[in-house]
C-alpha cells in the first residue's frame, strides 16, 4: 500500500465512523468529518503530540475542535488513536442519553475532549487561552517542562462569530507562535454557499492582526504536511486555511450544505463507500487500518516518557509546585493567609468600595498564589484587578502575571476559560457587571465546564452613577443566578469581600463572579471574624433581643441601606433582622434547617437590592416587599438616582411600617 | 478671519463646550470630543445633510456616535447646530438627573441622538442597520424619496469588539456603499496606549472584507474633506482612519489615557484655552463662532425643501405607504388578517412545532405587511424565517426582504436595531434561544431604546434533543425575563403563535422575543379564538367545574404536559385547572384582579416550564411546585431527555398527588 493508499484509508475511517454513527443516531453532522478527514489524519498522525493511554499528561499538544457539531470527527480520531474512553460501543450510541459522545464535545466526558464547543467561535478562542497558558507557564517551568502547541480546527461559522476577531487579534498582538488554526475552508455554511452572507478574504484579515497565513488543498496530505511544518516553523500564530470539500466522498450531497447537519442517509452513504472503496460494514475498521491508527497513536510514547524523566530531574521544588498547579489544588497556608488579612481588616474597617476591598484581598492572594493571572478587559483602574505582583504579560516577554486583554470582554472569558482548561493557572478578569452581557456565553461555558475562572465585575449597580443606563446594570444580577453551576458573589463590605474571594478560589468545581460596587461602603461586619460566613450565602447580621416582625434581606451596597432602615423601624418600636445574602447560590445550597433559620419568622419579609426583583421571590415570596429597580436606571449622581428610584432606608421602613399596619 | 482659522474656531466650541461640560459634571469623557472634533466640524459643516429644525426628516443622513463615551461631541453639535432640545442649559446639565444629555447618548432623549451608544461596537452595527435600510426603502421608493448616508464615529474600542468584525463583514459583504465610518485613531484606550493590547492593522482588516479604506490627518480640515469625498464617491463601504490626538490642546494630558474619562481639571482647561486661543468664559461661545454653526445647520434647508417637493408629487399611493411606514403604523386589516388566519388554524388545528407555527404565520403576516424584514443567523431552515414574499437581499438588488445574516448573531440583533431606528422597515430575525446570549448586548438596548425588533428563537429547550447542553436553553427564558421593557412570548399551539406575532407588531414600544419548539405540539387551544387571549399574558385553558384543588402554569411545549398531568390528578379525584402563560411580562402588566382571578385559590400551585424555576415563584410562590430544570441538559433524543429530567405529566401529577396527601 502506497503512503498516499494509507492515508486516504485511514482518513476514510473518520469518514466512515462519522458518517455510520450519525446515520444511527438519526442526527448529526456528516459533513464536517468526511471534509476535515484528511487534516485531521495528518495532524494527528504526524504532528499531535499526545498519548491516548496518557491522556492527560501536562505537556500534550492541545487539540481544540472549535467547529464542535462536527463532534464525530473527534470521537473517531480519540477511538482510532486508543483513547479507552471512547470504545465503538460509545461511537454506536452517538448522541444518547447517557453515552460519552454528545451531540457536541463535552468537556469531562471523555479525556482528548480537551474543551467544550459547539457555540461557534468559543473554541478557537479557548485555544488563545491555552496557548496563553502555555506560553506562562513555560516561562515559569522551562523548555523541558512545559513546550506543546495548540491546535484548532474552525469553519466558516468559527470565523464569522464576532469572539473570533477577539481571539485572534489578541492572539496575534501576543505572537502565540504556537498556536496553529486549520481553517476548514468549505465554503459552505447552514443556509448554503458562504457567499450567500461573507465575502471576507480569511488569510487577509488574519494578516492583518498579525498572524502567518497560508492556504492549501485539504484533500493533499503532503500539502497539508508542509504548511504544519510552515507554521511550526514560524514565531507567529498561524491559520492555515484548507480549501475543502463538504461532505467528502458523498456522491450528490459533498461540496452542499446538505452534507453539513443531518443523516446522509443508506444510499448515499452506500455511494460513498463506492466512491471511496470502503467496504467495511458499519462501525468496523479494518484491522490494517487500526493497527495504524493505534500505532499513530503510539508515536509520543517516547515524548512522554523523555518527559517523564525531565520532570523527574527537575529541581525538587519546581516538580513539587509543577505537580501542585496542575493538580488545581491551592498552596498550604491559604486559608491562613485570608484569616489574618481579615484580621487586619477588622482592626482598620476601611470605608472603601468592594471593587477596592477586591484589589486588597488581590494583594494579598496573589502573593500567596503564584498560579494567578490576573487581567482586564480594558478597565484596569476601574477594575482594581492590576496588584503589585503582577507585572503586564507582553509579547516578548511571558514572565508576567497580568493581561492588558483590550476591549475584548467575550475574547478574554473564553481565553480565561482555555487557561482554566489547561491548568496550572488560575484566571481571573475584570470588566463592568453590565457587560457579562458581552461575555455571557462564555460564562455560561465555564459553568457547564466547572471552571475555576474569577469574573471581577465592578461597577455593579445605578451606583456607578452618571454613565447611566447603558452602564448600569439592573437585571444582571437575576440573569446571572439563572445560569447553573454559577457562584454570583456581591460581597458588602471589605470583610465579606475576602471571604467572597477565597471561596470563589478554593471552589474548583465552576466559576464565580464578583459583583463589586464602584461607591465606598462602610464595614458592616462587626463580629464572627474567624468564620467564612459568606461560605453560608445568606447570615444574620443583625437582630432585635426578642423574635423579629420583620426580615430584611440586602446584598452589597444595599446592605447598609438595610441597616439604616432597621434603626428607622427599630425606634418605631418594631424587631427588625437584617440578613445579608452574599450569594444566593450557597444559601439554597444548605441545609433545609439553615436555610429555614435564615429566613425566618417573621411577617414581614423585606428585599433590598438596585437591581430588578427576579430571583428574591423566593427568599420573600410574592407577597414580600422588594426595594429595588423595575426598569432602566438613568444618568446622575448616584446619591440621586438612589433617592430617584426610591432605594433608600426611608423608602424601605416607609414600605414596612405600611405593611405593619395593614396586617395588624 | 481665514478658513482655516474659521474651522479651528468652530471646532474649539466643541472642545470647550465638551471640557467645560465635563468639568462641571465632575464626570465625563472630555478626550474623544477633543480629538474628533476637528473631523465632526468638517463632516456637520460641509457634508451632513440635515436640518436642526426637522430633525426627524426621513431622508436625513445618519451620524452615530459608536464610541457614546463621547457623548459631548454630539450634544454640542447639536447644540451649535441649532436642535431645540439640546440648549446651553442642556449641556450645562451634563449627567444630571432629568437632563437629555446624559453621560452616554440615550435614544429619545432628544431628536439628533439617532441610537443610544456606549456598549461599544453596537453603534457601528446599528448604522450597518441603518444603512441596509436605507437601501431597501431606496429600492422601493426611489432616489427621489430615501438617499441618504449614513455616517459613524468609531474608536478604538468599537473596532476591538467582536460584534464590529461582524458589523464589518456584514457590511463589505452587501457593499453598503452610502456608509462611511470615521476610525477616531488616536492610539489611546482605557488602560493606556493601545499597543497594550492590539497590533490590527484596521485599514487591513477592513480591506480583507471589501472596505474601501483611507488614512488621513484627523486635525487637517482639508483632507478630512478630501477623506470624505473619496468615500462617497466608492461604491464599497467607506472606512477613514483619522489619526487624531485625544484631549487634543490639554498641555499635559493630550495624547494620553488621562484625557480619557476623567474631567481635565481647571488648571489643565486653562492651559488648552491658552494653547488654543480660546478665551471665551465656559459655556459661553462668541457669537461669530456660533452663527458660523447655525449657519452650517441651515445647509441642508433646500434639501430638505426639494424632498418634501417630490414627496408631495410623487405618486399618491406611494407617498401614503411611505408616510404609513414612516410613522410605524401598521396598515389598516392586519387585525382582521390575523383574524381570519386564526379561523382557518380552529379547523385544521396543526400538530406542528412552533417555529412552523410561526412560519405560517409570518406566510400571512408578511404578505399583509410589505415593511417587513426578514433574516436568521444562518439558520434559516431552522428557524422558518424565510416566506414565500422574501426574496433573499444580496450586494446588487435590494428590492428583496430577506436578509442571511451569517453566523453573527450579535451583528444581526444590532443590524434590526439600526433598521427599527430608521424607520420605515419592521425586522425579525432568528437564531436558537440558547444563543440570545450572543446578541444579549443588542437584545438589551432594542428594550432600553425601545424599538419594535422581533427576535425569533427557536429550539427554545431541551426538546431539541441530541444537539446537547451546549444548545440546549435552560436559563433563557429566566434570563430574558428579567430584562426591562422585553417581552417573552412562548407560545404553546399555532393559535397562540399567531397572537403572538400578533401583539409583537402592534407593539411599537418595544422589542419581542418569540421562544418557539422544535418539536411538533398538538393544538391546545379549544375555544375563544375571536379574541387574543395571548394579549392577557396568562389565561386560562381548562377548569374543573368546581372549585379547583390545583392549578397548573405552563407555557409551549410544556402546556401540553400539563393538560396530560391535569386528566392524571383529574383521574385521582383531584379538581385541576390549567393556565397557559403566553408572556409573564404581559401577565404582570393586568390589573390586580385579572391577576389575582387567574392564579386563583387553588391550595397547591405548580409550574411546569423546561427551564430553570427562576421567575416562576413570582406565580407559584416558593413553596410551589416547579416541574422544570435544574440544571444543564443532556444530549438524546428530546423523549428520552423529558423522561430524564422527570419533566412528565406523571411527575406532575406524582408531585401533586403527594402535596396533596401531605396537606390532607
Amino acid at each position: 500500500m502506497s503512503s498516499r493508499d494509507k492515508h486516504d484509508r485511514m482518513a476514510n475511517a473518520i469518514r466512515f465512523l462519522s458518517a455510520d454513527a450519525v446515520e444511527k443516531a438519526k442526527s448529526g453532522h456528516p459533513g464536517l468529518p468526511m471534509g476535515a478527514a484528511d487534516v485531521a489524519t495528518v495532524l494527528f498522525k504526524k504532528f499531535l503530540k499526545h498519548d491516548p493511554h496518557h491522556p492527560l499528561w501536562p505537556d500534550r499538544d492541545r487539540f481544540v475542535l472549535s467547529a464542535g457539531h462536527g463532534s464525530m470527527l473527534l470521537y473517531s480520531l480519540l477511538y482510532l488513536t486508543g483513547y479507552e474512553d471512547i470504545t465503538i460501543d460509545e461511537i454506536k450510541n452517538f448522541r444518547q442519553l447517557g453515552s460519552k459522545t454528545a451531540g457536541h464535545p463535552e468537556f469531562g466526558h471523555a479525556a482528548g475532549i480537551e474543551t467544550t464547543t459547539g457555540p461557534l467561535g468559543q473554541g478557537l478562542a479557548n485555544a488563545v487561552g491555552m496557548a496563553l497558558a502555555e506560553r506562562i507557564l513555560n516561562a515559569r517551568f522551562g523548555d523541558g517542562i512545559v513546550d506543546h502547541h495548540t491546535y484548532v480546527l474552525a469553519g466558516d461559522g468559527c470565523l464569522m462569530e464576532g469572539i473570533s476577531q477577539e481571539a485572534i487579534t489578541l492572539a496575534g498582538h501576543l505572537k502565540l507562535g504556537k498556536l496553529i488554526v486549520f481553517f476548514d475552508d468549505n465554503n459552505i455554511s447552514i443556509d448554503g454557499p458562504v457567499s450567500l452572507a461573507d465575502s471576507t478574504d480569511q488569510c487577509a484579515r488574519f494578516a492583518a492582526s498579525g498572524w502567518h497565513t497560508q492556504r492549501c488543498d485539504g484533500h493533499d496530505p503532503d500539502a497539508i504536511a508542509e504548511a504544519i511544518e510552515a507554521a511550526r516553523a514560524s514565531d507567529q500564530p498561524s491559520l492555515i486555511a484548507c480549501k475543502t470539500t463538504i461532505g467528502f466522498g458523498a456522491p450528490t450531497r459533498a461540496g452542499t450544505n446538505k452534507a453539513h447537519g443531518s443523516p446522509l442517509g443508506a444510499e448515499e452513504i452506500e455511494g460513498a463507500r463506492k466512491a471511496l472503496g470502503w467496504e467495511a460494514p458499519a462501525f468496523e475498521v479494518p484491522s490494517d487500518i487500526l493497527d495504524m491508527w493505534r500505532l499513530a497513536g503510539l508515536r509520543s510514547v517516547k515524548d512522554r516518557k523523555e518527559w517523564e524523566g525531565r520532570l523527574a530531574a527537575a529541581d525538587a521544588e519546581l516538580r513539587s509546585e509543577f505537580e501542585r498547579r496542575m493538580r488545581g489544588e491551592l498552596p498550604g497556608g491559604f486559608e491562613t493567609v485570608i484569616a489574618d488579612y481579615k484580621k487586619a481588616l477588622v482592626k482598620d474597617k476601611p470605608k472603601v468600595a468592594t471593587r477596592k476591598s477586591s484589589e486588597m484581598a488581590l494583594e494579598v492572594i496573589n502573593a500567596a498564589l503564584p498560579e494567578t493571572i490576573g487581567g482586564s478587559a480594558d478597565l484596569t483602574g476601574s477594575n482594581n484587578t492590576k496588584t503589585s505582583q503582577t507585572k503586564p504579560i507582553t509579547p516578548d516577554d511571558f514572565s508576567g502575571r497580568y493581561i492588558y486583554y483590550g476591549v475584548r470582554e467575550h475574547g478574554m472569558a473564553a481565553a480565561m476559560n482555555g487557561i482554566a482548561l489547561h491548568g496550572g493557572l488560575i484566571p481571573y478578569g475584570g470588566t463592568f457587571l453590565v457587560f457579562t452581557d458581552y461575555c455571557r456565553p462564555a460564562i455560561r461555558l465555564s459553568a457547564l465546564m466547572g471552571q475555576r475562572v474569577v469574573y471581577v465585575m465592578t461597577h455593579d449597580s445605578i451606583g456607578l452613577g452618571e454613565d447611566g443606563p447603558t452602564h448600569q446594570p439592573v437585571e444582571h444580577l437575576a440573569a446571572l443566578r439563572a445560569i447553573p453551576n454559577l457562584r454570583v458573589f456581591r460581597p458588602a463590605d471589605a470583610v465579606e469581600t475576602a471571604e467572597c474571594w477565597q471561596l470563589a478560589l478554593a471552589d474548583t468545581s465552576g466559576p464565580s463572579v464578583l459583583a463589586l460596587t464602584r461607591q465606598n461602603l462602610p464595614a458592616v461586619r462587626k463580629e464572627h471574624f474567624e468564620e467564612n460566613l459568606c461560605g453560608f450565602g445568606a447570615y444574620e447580621l443583625e437582630k432585635p433581643e426578642d423574635e423579629a416582625e420583620v426580615t430584611i434581606f440586602a446584598t452589597g451596597s444595599e446592605v447598609e441601606i438595610a441597616l439604616a432602615a432597621r434603626k428607622l423601624i427599630e425606634a418605631k418600636g418594631r424587631r427588625t433582622r437584617v440578613v445579608s445574602v452574599p450569594s444566593m447560590e450557597l444559601f439554597v445550597a444548605q441545609s433545609a434547617e439553615y436555610q429555614a433559620a435564615i429566613i425566618g419568622e417573621a411577617g414581614v419579609r423585606v428585599a433590598i437590592e438596585a437591581g430588578v426583583r427576579q430571583s428574591w421571590d423566593r427568599l420573600i415570596g410574592p407577597d414580600g416587599i422588594f426595594i429595588g429597580m423595575s426598569g432602566f436606571g438613568a444618568s446622575a449622581p448616584y446619591e440621586d438616582l438612589y433617592a430617584h428610584f426610591g432605594i433608600t432606608a426611608q423608602a424601605a421602613c416607609d414600605a414596612v411600617l405600611e405593611r405593619l399596619s395593614t396586617a395588624s
